[in-house]
């Protein structure tokens, strides 16, 4: 005879790659396609009701990732790898599951993580180009000098009160951000800038970058970026950078158990010629 | 008083690129959303009325195009360079025209062109990749040995009759192709394949590289894919390769007055890691 045995409660992590155009942003929220609702939906699908999905940190409308986080908990005789290739089945063509395992019930996406790493890409040559304009800002109209703008990231790196960088509606408690890395290079027509980070607040990477342009352009000196934060004159940061150039690159954790190539760098960088 | 001035008759060569993911291919028919037919609708749109539009080529239902050109004749007081953003401003997002010049009453988009470039994208690695999935074939199954392929795409150049990788409803009147070059090379998990010939049979590229796969896994030798077809052996030639890896790469001219930088190689390739 079968006897229909509990099946314990399992927190399940999921890597999440989405494409963030038609969506808006991660967070659900009524009437507004998000990819937080839609990987529930799936869940829910599988399942029969609704559980809830913790992600490691929202991103805006628009803007993509190539290993977000999050997690969920759930009682379901599902092995935990098989949940990426299932959940896939029933997800719409802009959301992929990279990866899932089990994780200790004490882990969580958003308070275990250690640090985000975000990307954003700009297209420098005048002509734009379809294959690419759905993930960089074509910024044609002056020249920019690269080395200018690495030269304003550096100080940035440290533990640094980044209100000046922050957009009205933040629910953080304060401004105190911890960046760890902060770069620009460029690659041919491409300028990717990165900044990793402990946490990022609401709108940071947009206007970072918004102000940064100003300074490879020369209309702005470093010492007067740097002085925007130093003095927290957020009046003062007027541009933010659009949203298509900005991709959650990665979330980083202590203690992860998913293989790096499949999180660590799985956003595409583009290359003209041989 | 101001005298009405008869227009005289331009011919208007523009370059284009697509993402064909939601085209039924390049080629007008009822019921399907095409390229040529988008294109005709945003110049009916200008002028007021039908005008015909002539591409250098056919592409099938999904094969993406990094330069497609063609032509039209109009009585406009538009500028020639003008069209090109003109047309943008009503055409959907996956069609952007990257140029356009007014060419000779005899030059033709089809008959004038000397050669036409394809490439086609595998992508190798086990784990699907969201960004990178709409322009690739992502073959995981067996491993690919690139050298082998090259070993094989050798011979095919020169004019041959390659009846062999002809699609049933062709409306060519022979098989003979002149093959201009055809190289395989690899990029980390990429396989970039390129073939350029003086013109294409029906369905070529995809079932070239559908046989190729199987030189690469070592289901099949290279002289066996020779035979198949120096002797014209359709019969065998089984496999297509799907047409989201395929892109119309460019169209070449002896004369075209359109710089280089715009139409001779702008589909990116991708890359991973610094």
């Amino acid at each position: 005879m079968l006897t229909s045995q509990p099946i314990d409660l399992q927190r399940i992590a999921i890597v999440i790659q989405y494409l963030g155009t038609n969506f808006h942003g991660w967070q659900r929220q009524a009437q507004h396609r998000t990819v937080q609702e839609e990987i529930e939906k799936a869940i829910a699908s599988i399942v029969g009701s609704h559980i809830n999905l913790h992600g490691a940190g929202r991103t805006d409308s628009g803007v993509h990732a190539a290993a977000q986080v999050a997690h969920f908990d759930v009682a379901s005789p599902l092995p935990p790898h098989k949940w990426a290739p299932v959940l896939n089945t029933y997800l719409p063509k802009d959301i992929l599951i990279r990866a899932s395992i089990e994780v200790d019930s004490t882990w969580h996406s958003r308070f275990s993580a250690s640090y985000r790493r975000y990307r954003y890409t700009l297209y420098t040559e005048a002509r734009p180009n379809l294959f690419i304009q759905p993930f960089c800002w074509h910024y044609y109209q002056a020249p920019l000098d690269e080395s200018l703008i690495e030269t304003a990231l550096e100080p940035l790196v440290g533990k640094h009160d980044l209100s000046a960088f922050r957009r009205a509606n933040s629910k953080r408690a304060n401004s105190i951000v911890e960046v760890q890395a902060a770069q620009c290079n460029r690659d041919g027509a491409f300028l990717n800038i990165e900044i990793q980070a402990d946490g990022f607040l609401y709108g940071m990477v947009r206007l970072i970058v918004g102000m940064l342009v100003q300074v490879g352009t020369k209309e702005r000196t470093v010492s007067n970026f740097t002085n925007l934060w130093k003095n927290q004159l957020r009046e003062q940061v007027k541009h933010s950078a659009p949203a298509q150039g900005l991709c959650l690159l990665r979330v980083g954790y202590p203690d992860f158990a998913v293989p790096k190539e499949i999180w660590y760098d799985t956003q595409p960088k583009f290359v003209f010629g041989e």
